[in-house]
């Protein structure tokens, strides 16, 4: 089933203790729909850059298959930038440099043959435009996830609370969970989130696996132990790619369903922070990708006589 | 198979964010003897306290099983006393105060019945006392498994390699686990321990679960997500009597067989949490356990199509 995932495509420029990068190609849009072009080709992006942004990073979004109608060039304008600069236990960042540019306006137009997408994937953006795409659509789709983080808990709250209600599932991680619900423990805390609105809430706890949530049932699955984490910029937006991308390409969002797709999103992530931003995004193959699965297969799986 | 456990038997005063207690019984052999005791009956100890300790406490510990032939009480000295107070994350907790006592020249004496034992777990406690109580057994157990903390990396590097040489699992935290090898990457840093001497080292990772690597093996088990942790005193040890006393039961040391007693030994840590002390090991039953394992079970298992 159609896939439209709506958010930042962006420059990035990193500096992690294993090195640094010029603008390279980031924003959680590229890092999603890059990751879910692995289980969906029918794979919709909706975002806004300027015209400094170069064909050839547009061309690699559409080798992978997705549909970059929806991707609007505004003449005269610049791309979103951010820049940051990891610790050196990798798990905390600096934020360098933000220049929203277009994003500062971003108005989200839905090219009509996106308007019948199933899985709606809000990536981290203003909750009042995450919402605005949800009013546009003119059938509601069959899930919506959405992504969220600290900054706009602090700075519109109120927005939050409106789209929140709208959605189904809600990925978080294990900090801003507890600042959206005011509950340290992760279990009270996906309780209150769920009395916000959605049905499901993902944990994401980076190194240390990600939680799912769904009704009254819970799932837990580990990150991959790694000998290096080399840069781990859009790692929580790749698994939400895997995520989405699987639920779309089975059609089916049962619990059983959202278990696979939190292992394929933590696949995903675990080779998205073995290179420098999305590259190691561009050009995986099937067999890569089973081979990684199947090492969580192995790390998980046990017998109680 | 018989198991032997050495480490301390001593006094504990707990505050945490949810309240605090007077002297309590506490140490390390004690939360271990008492998680292996729902699972092997031949459960000998060799501990140290004062004339202070009171005999019903040591019957707690005889009404679980456990052969307390083994635990000396020593005429006109005092028990081990550690006070400690937790801060709010309850992950941190500062020491307020501890008073060696009678485990200041802890000389293990092991009484000539144990001597056939096959399960040894040595307990935190001083690197050189524990390489005594190997070289007292006359014959090598089948497993051997080593706790310790950073606290002997700091004060006896030298006598914890001698120890570290002889023994087939450790259990260690990952911040210990990061100083011992001096890697980052708890890939990288299990690697180096297993250089150091012991085949299997196991990562404890509080919240977060655990971690075995067994040779090129690696299997993990997350901790299950609790709506309150009302005191973790005591929860590594637990683990580790889970885990030892499962194996005992069997007889095996098979990477499945310690696959099931991480799960074993992760479930009796739950329990643990839920109260001050080791209060909530006194009278478990093995519905409880089972449950508690079930909930694991269902907490970790996915069927990738």
């Amino acid at each position: 089933m159609s896939l439209l995932t709506v958010g930042s495509v962006a420059f990035d420029a990193l500096e992690t203790p294993f090195g640094k990068t010029d603008k390279i190609i980031g924003g959680a849009a590229t890092y999603i729909t890059l990751s879910a072009s692995y289980f969906t080709n029918k794979n919709n992006l909706v975002a806004v850059v300027g015209d400094d942004f170069p064909q050839e990073m547009i061309d690699i979004l559409k080798n992978r298959g997705v549909d970059t109608a929806g991707l609007e060039i505004r003449q005269g304008e610049k791309t979103f930038f951010w820049s940051g600069k990891y610790h050196n236990d990798m798990n905390t960042r600096d934020t360098v440099e933000v220049h929203l540019n277009v994003m500062g306006d971003f108005n989200p137009v839905i090219p009509d043959q996106y308007g019948d997408c199933e899985f709606l994937m809000l990536g981290n953006t203003a909750p009042a435009i995450q919402k605005q795409v949800i009013e546009r659509l003119p059938n509601r789709p069959k899930l919506i996830v959405l992504d969220t983080m600290n900054f706009w808990m602090d700075s519109a709250w109120d927005d939050l609370m409106e789209v929140i209600k709208l959605v189904d599932v809600i990925t978080i991680n294990d900090e801003e969970a507890r600042q959206l619900s005011g509950q340290y423990s992760l279990v009270k805390a996906a309780a209150a989130i769920q009395a916000m609105g959605p049905e499901t809430v993902i944990i994401k706890k980076g190194e240390h696996g990600a939680l799912l949530f769904h009704g009254t049932s819970i799932f837990f699955a580990p990150a991959l132990p790694l000998e290096e984490v080399f840069d781990p910029t859009g790692a929580g937006d790749t698994f939400a790619g895997g995520f989405i991308g699987y639920l779309a390409s089975t059609g089916n969002v049962s619990f059983n369903d959202m278990k696979r797709g939190i292992i394929y999103g933590s696949a995903m992530a675990s080779f998205c922070v073995e290179k420098f931003g999305a590259e190691r995004l561009f050009n995986l193959t099937p067999d890569e990708i089973n081979e990684r699965v199947a090492r969580f297969v192995q790390l998980s799986t046990f017998e109680i006589a």
